[in-house]
């Protein structure tokens, strides 16, 4: 009896710790770690509230450059903002991601279909809620060349050309990188998009400008010398406005390109990026207030909002490894890059309306170069390398896309159409219509 | 011994299966699927960043109504805006909510009374979080009417109405449907409010126009034959940021309609909504700029603005079922809608101040309606009667308020205070004083 | 064999029972209950959503300055609004967190220290996510200040005690309470900062108009009377959208001054006190409205917006407490205080640009004093002692700081320059260039 009780005991605490071990794996598994399913909502709640701020910023960039732009182009370019945000949604459905997501790994081209979703549980997040973060950035990329270009491009071609860049031009280069293409396989690094959105958007606004020349009477010549006119903004309110969306946008650009909120790691990660976004931001914002306080005399409020975008631009290639310290340190040297960098497109007798070449291409330049310097993994030449294929591709690419254009359906409006202005001649409604 | 043994072993067999299924079922839940606790956070979540949202469209409507008026009828509007979001919200609580989703099972009329929240952990969300969602629904509901009978209606009528509306006419055709009244019990379907919210709003708008007559000068004749005199809206960015928060808006309003958001299902749900919903918006967008480069000569703005809105009202009755292609078809056949539905109310001598009746009472129509083509579940009969019911009650209602006020306390402003504008007159602050 | 099988039995049933509750509490907690990590991304995720919410703040204050003060100050209010936005999140990670955050248990003063993350898995929520939260509270603080002093201070000394505000006043007072300072001790009691922020700010407000006086011919004497001349707003529909913009923000302001969000408790917190938030406001708005009306015999739409928000205001100290009908009378309440708040600075020929001393510190102290009537665990001694104290601390830093800026740097612009506008003398930007 003893014996056999004994046996029994045995029997008994094996099973017993093997139950214990168990029941309490079923039990530490629910006080510790988050389920699949959870996972898979935290994910995909992610992907949905990161694309709702990336939104905004379509409605930063509309109101932005409605207030950088002169009385009579303002209902223009609301019309251009709204329908890119439209056109830039439907073609990236039709073609786009799978030219970017499809492409074969370390590969240079996806392939031209229309996206279909195909999500299963298995995944870890709805494929529609990626599709539609994934779609505001390429809304944001169009965005970009929009206000470089104003007050004198037609809208149909501008529309033409943004459905080009959301189809074609902005996927591939893309789809380099994030889609796991040559870029990737090549240890380039751009978290959010300095180099892929940023300075790729940038250079095809550059292409624009050159192809269009600059706005009449822009530029006057002074015993020889090129100046530069300036021109009124219609409203600084809506200038200022368009800059809080889109640094709330940048919380969601930034933060949500973790890709995936289901972790401890994951929910610190994009916590640690909001707040260096923030912080370069800030930084970017201060200094364009102290060096035109400093230089020029006066606190220019263009100059401080172009500095927070130079400083958000900036932080976007790597917003998760700097401590808060290195992206004020980035934030503030993005801006300076911004500042020298209007200066520099007006003595080249460039007519960029927004400052859009400065803020996203100079700075977003500036932002993935600087990469190494915080995130050990990546290395100067392939951030070059991979900085400087995708701004002259989408420079090329634009430039032709410019230049055709303009020798078939027209690019520019007519010097009637410019003196009466686009709200006249190519929407029909003034803009303001105020008495008081 | 060993018999013994045997009968122990098997014992042991039997319990280990036993302990090992309810320990694996332990371990398993923990990894696959959602706690009910985080089940009811993730609701709740929903309800809240969903309302949210919605909220956004209260400072939509106030925008877009602003920007469309002329400049002398500015601080009414807003006076309006604001203060139908607060009437709304505190009659929705006082009665409404009630009334709504207190409906017997396939009834007609819920009770007048106070809203209580009747919370408990088995109800799979806070009850406050459901009425927080819920009320920004009745305040979209009445902006619809605002921008219609703008310039001419006078506040404190306007705010009466309002209150009708939220109060009465609102919760009682919609808790046929979403209380679970007589058309939920028919099978009728509209999922995020076509017909619930947008042509009840639209409808009622109609009564109002019909009521209140055109602005003086809107109409006048031309050999014989009625014209509309163009008046200039104030401000065409305004109007834009309007939509923009709209549409921002509609993620929550159709998205979060799915009214959970704690399993793969339903996050799947709000996500393919988003997009289907986003992808109409665009397509609406789209149309309208065509339509009126095609048929005008000129890209019109505000009818890419209303195009956009009436292809997300279409879609609001059934974003879910429809492949992401459908939905463009429907948000652009929706925008032609309202695009001819406009050109319509001019011919009758109707003056709809922002194009709400054709945005959202023509285009939520024609959303009820198309249900049937991609929900199996419905059929167009149902649909038919569902709308027609609404629609019926909500402008018989609306049309005996609006007479029986203009037969008491008075409905429209006086000629003199027409001329002078309504800032002047009812609200005594002047809308802009802009000097450059 | 009977006996032995039957304390083979026993022993089994003993053991049995324990793995039954091991195992089914292993089920048990993954059905019922959210798991660590779970509780720990919904904290975070409420400190982001919650953060991003306040964040609208700063551009609801922008636009409301922007909207209310005259048209030749409007771009430098705005460069005020976005400096001061990122100056004080500057100056709130350098010093700022750790003097309030790191005060000693009961004690006064934290460290002068740089903040830095200390997260683990164990505090429940990451520290990045909590930093960005608090920092918008700080921006928030220092906004009220802007709008009050606006088109007479400097802009750099402006930004010059926002720093200090952020820095130095805002951290040691709110550190008395939130930091578990003396106030916390001492059974205060300020759910999201009626008094911490809002009354702060309106004292630093009230010293900063009485050391600048008022506008240059804002008060003229008639017959030894003092009478107020109205200066016309700039845009009232920006003052509107800034309202909605605030509105919004306070449902993260309250909402998620919950701190947590990961248990049924606190998701049916946060559910309620938006509801509160939502009709104290709506009642503001009306109480405002209803005022104007039958004192005045216009409807006044600025006294509405500055109603919302004293509604707001008012229920912010506790707004999960009270009934919704509760919440109604106080934001009722809060706002017949700012109404007579209003006057009574006029009479005392106080220049408060916007009304932030009334809406801000009259509420604010309002809404702390009543917190005893549906917090039982609150007195109105306590109450008083708590508020008085960060009000006058705030009032006499505040009043200390500007005084010494006044005597040293200089803090109101020259009488030439207010006579041309500060948009020309300081910022060099004319805000609107609108023409029809």
């Amino acid at each position: 009896m003893f014996k056999h009780g004994g046996t029994m005991n045995k029997s008994f605490l094996i099973l017993l710790s093997l139950f214990l071990t168990l029941a309490l794996a079923g039990t530490s598994n629910a006080e510790t770690t988050m389920s699949q399913e959870g996972q898979y909502i935290f994910n995909s709640l992610g992907f949905y509230i990161g694309g709702v701020l990336v939104a905004f910023m379509a409605a930063g960039f509309c109101m932005l450059e409605s207030g950088l732009v002169t009385t009579k182009s303002v209902s223009t370019i609301a019309a251009k903002n709204i329908g890119k945000f439209a056109i830039c949604s439907l073609i990236f459905f039709l073609v786009g991601y799978n030219l970017a997501y499809g492409v074969p790994e370390g590969g240079y081209v996806g392939s031209f279909t229309i996206w279909t979703d195909t999500t299963n549980t298995e995944t870890g997040y709805s494929g529609y809620s990626d599709w539609f973060f994934q779609t505001m950035f390429v809304c944001a990329t169009a965005s970009i060349v929009s206000g470089a270009v104003a007050e004198r491009i037609k809208i149909w071609p501008f529309f033409l050309f943004a459905a080009i860049m959301a189809g074609v031009i902005y996927p591939i280069s893309m789809g380099w990188q994030w889609g796991g293409g040559w870029l990737s396989a090549a240890g380039f690094s751009d978290f959010a998009g300095s180099t892929l959105v940023h300075a790729c958007g940038g250079a095809a606004a550059l292409a624009g400008v050159i192809v269009l020349g600059p706005r009449s009477g822009r530029f006057t010549s002074q015993g020889g010398k090129r100046v530069m006119v300036p021109f009124a903004a219609s409203s600084i309110p809506l200038v200022t406005l368009g800059t809080f969306l889109l640094w709330f946008g940048w919380f969601g650009f930034n933060g949500f390109s973790q890709l995936a909120m289901g972790t401890f790691d994951d929910v610190n990660a994009i916590s640690k990026i909001a707040v260096n976004t923030h912080l370069a931001g800030a930084a970017g914002t201060v200094t364009g207030a102290a060096l035109t306080r400093l230089l020029g005399g006066k606190t220019d409020i263009v100059m401080m909002l172009n500095g927070a975008l130079a400083g958000l631009v900036a932080i976007t290639a790597e917003p998760l490894t700097p401590g808060p310290i290195t992206a004020m340190a980035i934030g503030s040297i993005g801006a300076v890059i911004m500042y020298y960098g209007t200066k520099m497109l007006e003595n080249f007798g460039l007519d960029d309306v927004v400052g859009a070449i400065p803020v996203h291409m100079f700075a977003g330049i500036f932002g993935t170069l600087v990469v190494p310097f915080t995130n050990g993994d990546t290395n100067f030449v392939t951030q070059f390398v991979g900085m400087f294929s995708v701004v002259a591709f989408s420079f090329a690419l634009s430039y032709l896309t410019f230049i055709t254009m303009k020798a078939t359906v027209g690019l520019r409006i007519s010097r009637e159409a410019e003196k009466l202005g686009t709200d006249k001649a190519e929407v029909g409604v003034t803009a303001y219509s105020i008495r008081d």
